[in-house]
């Protein structure tokens, strides 16, 4: 079985391991206060262009937004989402378990849009009622989306304009932020992030590290504790230093970029085959998931050989499902699915 | 710096590491549902003799006793505790961020007794007004405690029969549990506590692994849908893998008592050199944590050569210190220790 | 200004109020234990044909609704609503405040059916990630709902028969039970539904009452420890006998029934007027609050004598609004806006 | 049976009765937003000799700690308390159901002093493990205390100071307030409690409403957004107007003071005459609650014509209980009942 199913199948990217075994038994203080962790921070404010950003290290996606969440809003705030949004469908209701309402704005492509965030914050307050509802408290995106499309640098900047004039933090959701800003037709880059966003995160878990998020706060008022909130949450890691020495050495000399590049290439290969050969793609994605609609006879039929996830139905006898490539993703193995897919098109 | 400040200052036993290189390139499903995971799970239920429980791994303590305790409780029910346990004091109120009160009873040297969670739990019931008060849900002990002491089967077999009485679920967190249980006064096997307690787990993070706990479930009423709660508390490794893999090179073969009994050999060494310098010991310690009194001078005189923790001021002059052994203490560290707190307490 | 903004611009219908003054003096145990709470226990069981329902006196809805849903729920479990539902919507996220979601079921007319109910428990239990999303824990509805619908004998059937298969109680919000309840085509009893649903509740505060509601739990299984939760949730009113006696009198001879016909009389004189006037209506509701679309200029004359609730913009120069009435409304009022109305209407 | 067991066993004072019977009928919006609510605030704000206080009504006293807690801190922070208080007790845990723990301080009397809280504020802050724990967020006192006890003006000045200097909000349970300031050795006064809180309520329901608590926030910046978590915290109560109506009348001309005087009053005949029968007090309390300690003969002896409340056992054959007395104690009640004192002092 070739696994497309996620782009987190395989352990960690070989310079990562290799740097984990030669720093094995040193001694380090804990709770990510080592040098490791220290470097790691220096490389991500640099990569950011960002000096002033604090940076913390959490273990996974789900703590990481339940942690930056709940430590933003006041009990009666909620996070504004896309409805597909991942704090709103798949992290089992971890936002709601600190409290607060997810509220949720329609999205086709998995973005929201600026003028959406305005149209939610005046139908608020201008609700006379408007204690009687939920209040917005900060806007939450990610990048790329759960349907691997990205923002443009207009729609953020006019989306972290709008989110400033409302006094919305804005925070971004980046568990695959380096397959979004490697995809061809993304202008944003890492800086542009750090300045439009009041926080956000750089995923380490699906860009080839063991597992861990970098956490970036860039607004100086949300720094505040920080690290009692990551405790709380249970994402203080006592074996700190395993983050800072995977973030180091992802942004020590441009790994995390090499990695979101080749997947992404990956990616772009699988497309092209699909779209060559006939099927539709349920989203345009343009980063490292890829979204075909095929005829289920296709899907079984592949399915033999290849794993990937099914998405949702389209019609009675067509589904659209989801293949992944990662920094991992062998070339011969997109090879050999582009030529299976090849092959079965011209079967039907 | 020669470090004794706690059980987690270097990465992990290079058995672990070894099978973590081997196995890196593995594609394997996520969260858990590898096979990795899976003999885990056979290898830690043969372990306890218990082949009906249910075995889920987590990332950290803090994490692991909030997802097992939010899955057990009601909302008026708190968890019942020794006054200095771990989800008392310094876990950032993680227990009350889901709602739940923590009950503190108190103790001396970190363990309760039967009798103490039978009087709580009469005074509560026995009070007309019970329903202004909270509710004892469960009780929380911890093996070896915060304080290096052990429960001796007798102790365990009472606490457990009052809980079962009283209708309330024991919950051991067994963070150094192999430590706890080769101490040389403890009577306790891994299957006695699969037996005693309802739930409890089996630490990693302190025992050798890079991190992991795994929660073992014997009481069949509260092993419905913890899953759940692992995804919802940012507990659900995507790369669970990561958790299986050590966990099988932990329970294969022994490894984990053999990580357990070096440690407590290289503890009792540092106690005997503390007690016969004349020093005495806070608490009653047979596990790997060491907590002599010592003069503050002395204290900073280690300190130039060692790192160990602060516990609590004694008196004017003299301290308790937290001296801490691991799978990866040398022996060559402790005699160089050990000599050196021979030549100070002559000097006293 | 003469209001029909809501069914609570008014103190207390004039037997409580009689009757609270003749008590006044009386002195009794507080929190519920008294005999007046204990009467009105055995009239409203009585009422329900339900001798082994538990029922306890609140305050407020939102108290209510909280109190009975964090009851039900574990931490992982949501509470299915239409998406008009008024925990969806106007409770400040009181129930995501206790750690639960709201599942929203798409509704036209503020109804949810046993259909959608079983979809959406089906599309949960079929996703192999179901872990990752929040399990539907419960089924809230309200009758009338908030757009004056009601419910038919045959939808609270299908949907009592679908939550029982699924093992999801059934939660009714009545806080307008007796307006619905006195719908012309509900042929729902209170009998009924204490036999359907598992928890529901007798609104008081917009039945004459000056506050209280009345909740009824029928299922064996949630009655357990629910004083705990009314206390836990602020709702364990000291003087509880003044819910007991505003119960005993709405209760003990019919004038519950008598108020929520008297209601029901005007509102359908003011829906008659609308509609022979030529205005259409938002919702179709057959029970106390009635949602007539007007052309703005006519909200705005109305608007000079009469308080009454914008309800929503329905196109560029008409509205819908919603007139309440009440036990407290006034024949001579009622007939006061119809002639208004005709007048209004003809000079359009 | 003559009540004595607490301070809410009647209705209402006739004063305020009658209030409510006058203002029945009269129409007015819903949530506080009437005349009556608005009057009361300006009695209340003129009382305190605070014109920019903020005044806002609840019901009960539970809901109204619940609300002001969660409104200001954050979630990694918890109430600082005597060991004794209301929240650390009597509520169910309701503080923990919002996230937060309470911090206990050990207390004899029911008061905290400035010192204690410096203390622990310095421990937290000193420890360079800090944000492994609770922070204190604010300090929560009663005035009187649960033990009847009530601070002095310096007391409470040096509480303030402290508090401000470490950024601690000071809020201060006065559910009985009127009962502290009116004891004879209480120098305080509204004005004074106005301007060394921050917040702070003066409680209805034991001082003659039917129910009802008026929270005053001083702090501007704890203003903010406040009518949103009474509402989700369910105590927006529909009929708001009641709330305001019972303030109005107790604080447009005196009659809170004037309730506040004859309960003292009563309570210091009481006291006078345990005292004088030689039975001992188990706390020196100068309000409205008194603890004799008396043989457990004598209080079953009491106990078959009053009504009074166990508080603690003693020693083997003694306990100490507690008699309240309120606006609604009859003179003739406690003649009786110390006509009785002293009869059965005289047979021991």
């Amino acid at each position: 079985m070739i696994r497309f199913e996620n782009d987190y199948t395989e352990g960690t990217h070989k310079r990562i391991l290799q740097r984990l075994i030669e720093t094995n038994e040193e001694q380090t203080p804990g709770y990510g206060m080592d040098e490791h962790c220290e470097n790691a921070r220096a490389y991500i404010q640099k990569a950011c262009d960002a000096e002033n950003a604090d940076v913390h290290f959490l273990v996974g996606g789900t703590q990481t937004n339940t942690t930056i969440i709940a430590s933003i809003l006041r009990p009666h705030q909620g996070a504004v989402s896309a409805v597909s949004g991942h704090i709103a469908v798949h992290e089992t209701g971890a936002i709601e378990a600190t409290g607060h309402k997810v509220l949720t704005l329609p999205s086709e492509d998995g973005k929201i849009q600026a003028v959406q965030v305005k149209e939610l914050y005046d139908a608020h307050w201008n609700d006379v009622t408007h204690e009687h509802m939920v209040q917005p408290g900060l806007v939450y995106i990610s990048n790329p989306t759960e349907n691997g499309t990205t923002y443009s640098k207009a729609e953020l900047e006019a989306l972290s304009q709008v989110c400033r004039e409302c006094e919305l933090p804005l925070v971004l959701d980046g568990a695959r932020l380096g397959y979004g800003l490697a995809a061809k037709d993304s202008d944003l880059t890492l800086t542009d992030i750090a300045k439009l966003c009041d926080v956000f995160y750089i995923g380490g878990t699906k860009m080839g590290a063991l597992f861990g998020e970098a956490v970036v706060i860039t607004n100086e008022t949300l720094k505040k504790d920080f690290r009692y909130f990551i405790k709380q949450r249970g994402g203080l890691l006592a074996k700190g230093r395993l983050l800072g020495i995977q973030f180091e050495t992802l942004f020590e000399d441009g790994l995390y970029n090499e990695i979101s590049e080749h997947a992404v290439e990956m990616a772009m290969i699988i497309r092209e085959a699909f779209v060559k050969s006939g099927f539709s793609l349920r989203y345009d994605s343009t980063s490292n998931q890829q979204f075909p609609i095929l005829p289920d006879h296709v899907i079984s039929e592949l399915s033999k050989k290849y794993s990937f996830s099914f998405w949702e139905k389209v019609d009675a006898t067509n589904s659209a499902v989801r293949f992944c490539t990662s920094w991992a993703t062998k070339k011969e193995h997109v090879e050999m699915l582009i030529n299976d897919v090849k092959h079965i098109a011209l079967k039907i």
